[in-house]
């Protein structure tokens, strides 16, 4: 089987676990109310169900070509583009005004994990220009917008993001890639960049490329870094897009998955000098790159959702499927393995993974949207706070649980899943990637236990336990036995997430340590955060039980689940607990010498 | 950098780990010594390193071909086997009365480590061939062994291992493949095999094809089935194996992984029926089989903790080369990144890992020398259960830590780890087949918390247990601060593996619950069990202090693997505790209809 959009799923999560709306009362979006949302995610579900994820196959298998500088993506890519265009799909979450449709962020969030779970490759072009449209809206010129925005909002052109280099991967600071000023207010770059996805193929007529460089005499470090727009095509005196610009496709590499999206090796300024303009500030590169960098690593985290869910809806299916072995006490015929106990806890730990990570990635969608329209000072910062939060653990949990979820999924089908034709093994290829880029999850770890505990004296963590503390209250009082016993493990993983908070932030705490125990700091607080928003799903559906239209089955599912994960993953955050606080000595002093072979 | 067979490593985990003194002090190997021993692992060490490490990305790159029923091996292979047979290693742990070496099977179970290290598709052939040579050996009639097995053992011929159909993976039981008896006392075979490792290539004249068929009016399920000898050559009149027998390859599959090792279809008796022999009594295939299974489980194990050590020392070596980013409060420099906290916790996570199943793989191999040597029957009983215990365990944790391993091997390179040129990426794909062959990882939960905790009354776990808490003991008085931290620890997580096993075992628990906790429970115990080895070892590291030859820096090291290791993830083992007695109710109350998207 394929993928099919669990439109009902992503309903109910951004309805009634996110609380979308606190977002429609805002008022900042007009037509915003839930007969559109569900319109939106229906047709999205829609679209991405029938015209990319029969693609997914084909561009693993076939990849893209690059000979003499143009990149031929995989057949049938260009003319799905071309249907991406005509969707409008690129400006869901764009202001009217700019051309998009006007919707909140978080829709296109929810977008995000059905084009990545439809098919990652293709969906990571679109991602990045997404990435691309934020920092012009929030830093471009007016010239700028007027030029870029309008044709990278329709999706007409796409965009790409070039950070790395050869020496310099998380490590932006080594940079090298140059910008000289010319007379007429532009730079010419020189440099090459490594790994960048979409850099050049043939779904678009223009392609935009965000490039990193340090100008002239600039400082060494972060520091000296500064934004520039490269475009493929400049334009020429009659106002087309024609005159093409010296940077250049040198190579594509050869990857564990994602076949299908193009990865280039670019070279800027190979003969003449790249023609770009700096976008935002001289020297603040890092900061427009961060622009980038957030509204990727959120989306990296709803692909993780994506690619998880993909991967089990094709376990579920097969574990439905296969008929092998007895089931004890059942008689002699042989049962779908579904009807295993293994494989089935399988399936339904997985399935909870899932939503736990989906719930993450949606608040902090909502979170950043409410950041941004919230009536109130007082209720944007709140957000603010949510949504830096709620990013590293976005991406972080959401790619690991996507790794998880297409290993598990490759294991249920046995054998034959490690057979390419199955599809198993390409998730598992495909997956891969994502607790990489968009800075690793150590990365992100070390955000999230460093900076996002430093802020505000550690706000952010005191609200989120709060509300914990408040979702077990309630489950405590839900009137329902299996939400009554979510609320004990509940409350007392928040209290252990409260002590390692307070372990790491100790001002005697030496840096390294809180390094050592970052991880499992940032697994830690996934889990409690996940088994919250799963227990509020659960509140929910007792609440929703007898409303008309509302599958009662479905409902009670959502409590199985907050169930499940409470009494099967809470248990370990006390074992997790004492990962963060084992101190640098424990891993350091073992020697380099010792610690080889 | 390629793999560097980790001798000193071994050699510990044998002579001080499981205790290979035992062994000699029966007096069933003549010559065995620590000197021959150390000269055998350093040899092993030499040709897996030199001879067959190269050739691993070539055979990922080349896979083998099949043209007209012929398949062709990667380029090198060929030669490398010769070489194989040379060094007399598929002889390794036979009697020399049989032609072999005459060592312990755990001396041949630390060579395959460093096979399957080097070069996992190749190593997988003679895995097969030495399961063949076992089931001959203790079940082929005179004839047969004096036919078959001195060029098996010699490695002339390899073997295949022919259970799966398309039918029937996981349940032998549904085989269809016939076997009608002839006039002359051999069999006809008919029918199609699936995923038949080695079933056809070209490194040697002959292959022995060992098959499960059912014979003619036998009965339905595994009871009907029995186990017959096809080779590929039989014997003509002038005794040469020149015949061509009707078993031929018809397809080989496109895997995820291993591609150098050919995974073929094999078609029994398409045309004229194939010749083959019954292997033991009739209908007791499956007995015969295990023997195959429980060798190929064993080594399975060996095969994960090989491809961990190779991604680990990859990673290790990148870790070392790769510079980026500063360290904290250690100046504007930038730093290798093994001297970043995260970077250096997945190092040392994944080293204490590898020990840990290394430790258990190798205890079990020792057991099961023991088991047929041991000098009293108490001692051959006593070991019996012990191999027993630690089978399923060998093979689960050996494989599970292969994929783990493998994975964050991939994650510490960055975003050349997806690179596949880097080569981690093949570990990743490699490794992953691990847990599915030879009985997946459920199934052997399902042996471990069925069959062997139903043995005796339960007695191999008691008396793991009881182990456990002497090593604890020891530990609390070992005169070392770092050794007798782990003591605590230890009993508590002993304690806790009894709790389990309490339940597990309780006359009233109901199947579905037993194997709904299975996994669980196999996974505690790998644990608890892991850090009792890893335990020992720092025990016998503190006491070889001052011992010449040994150098005092690697036995610190293995005082601070275990110690981690006991700080790191023994506090785990409470929380898998609440999995393992989750319930079935807990994944059955959500009925399939309400588990589907």
């Amino acid at each position: 089987m394929t993928y099919q959009a669990p439109v009902r799923d992503i309903l109910f999560t951004l309805e009634h676990v996110c609380g979308l709306e606190a977002l429609e009362e805002t008022g900042a979006f007009t037509d915003l109310s839930p007969d559109l949302v569900r319109a939106i995610i229906t047709e999205a579900g829609k679209f991405t169900t029938q015209e990319l994820a029969p693609l997914n196959r084909t561009g693993d298998l076939h990849g893209s070509t690059l000979v003499d500088g143009i990149v031929t993506t995989a057949p049938g890519f260009k003319q799905a583009y071309t249907k991406f265009v005509e969707g409008g799909w690129q400006g869901l979450s764009f202001a009217e005004a700019e051309g998009g449709m006007g919707l909140p962020g978080v829709l296109g969030v929810a977008f995000m994990e059905m084009l990545q779970a439809a098919n990652m490759a293709f969906g990571l072009g679109p991602m990045l220009t997404m990435g691309a449209i934020e920092v012009l809206i929030q830093a471009g010129t007016e010239q700028q917008k007027q030029t870029w925005l309008p044709k990278l909002i329709t999706g007409e052109w796409s965009a790409s993001m070039n950070l790395t280099e050869p020496n310099a991967g998380s490590d932006v600071g080594a940079l090298r890639t140059s910008a000289s000023p010319q007379a007429d207010g532009s730079f010419r770059l020189k440099g090459q960049k490594i790994f960048i996805t979409w850099g050049e193929h043939d779904c678009t007529e223009n392609i935009v490329h965000l490039v990193l460089a340090r100008t002239d005499d600039a400082p060494a470090g972060t520091k000296g870094l500064s934004l520039f727009l490269v475009p493929k095509f400049l334009e020429d005196a009659a106002g087309n897009f024609t005159v093409r610009n010296d940077a250049f496709a040198i190579g594509l590499e050869h990857k564990l998955g994602i076949h299908g999206s193009p990865t280039c090796v670019m070279e800027y300024g190979g003969s003449t000098g790249a023609i770009g303009w700096l976008v935002g500030p001289e020297m603040r590169g890092m900061a427009m790159m961060f622009i980038m960098m957030n509204s990727a690593r959120l989306n990296v985290g709803a692909q993780g959702v994506g690619i998880a869910e993909r991967a089990w809806q094709q376990a579920f299916s097969y574990a439905q499927e296969r008929v092998q072995g007895r089931i004890a006490g059942q008689g002699p015929q042989p049962s779908a393995i579904i009807h295993h106990p293994d494989v089935r806890r399988m399936l339904v730990d997985t399935k909870a993974k899932i939503a736990a990570a989906r719930a993450i990635v949606y608040a902090c969608g909502l979170a950043a949207d409410m950041a941004r329209v919230g009536t109130t000072e007082k209720q944007r910062d709140m957000a603010k706070r949510r949504e830096d939060l709620l990013t590293p653990m976005a991406k972080s949990y959401g790619s690991d649980i996507g790794v998880e979820v297409a290993s598990i999924g490759l294991q249920i089908h046995g054998g034959a899943g490690f057979i390419e034709e199955t599809g198993a093994a390409q998730h598992y290829r495909d997956a891969r990637i994502a607790p990489i880029y968009e800075g690793t999850n150590g990365i992100q770890a070390m955000d999230f236990a460093g900076r996002k505990l430093g802020l505000q004296n550690g706000l952010l963590f005191d609200e989120m336990i709060a509300d914990i503390h408040e979702t077990a209250t309630a489950c405590r009082a839900a009137q329902n036995t299996q939400i009554e016993q979510i609320a004990n493990p509940l409350q007392r993983a928040a209290q252990v997430m409260e002590e390692t908070v307070n372990w790491m932030a100790d001002p005697a705490r030496k840096p390294e340590d809180v390094l050592t125990g970052a991880t499992a700091f940032q697994a830690l607080s996934c889990e409690v955060i996940g088994a919250h928003y799963l227990a509020k799903a659960a509140l929910s559906a007792v609440r929703l039980v007898g409303t008309k239209g509302v599958n009662t089955g479905f409902l009670q599912g959502k409590i199985e689940l907050a169930h499940y994960f409470a009494m099967s993953v809470l248990p370990s955050v006390a074992g997790r607990a004492k990962q963060v606080t084992i101190g640098a000595a424990a891993i350091f002093s073992l020697d380099e010498a010792n610690l080889a072979p």
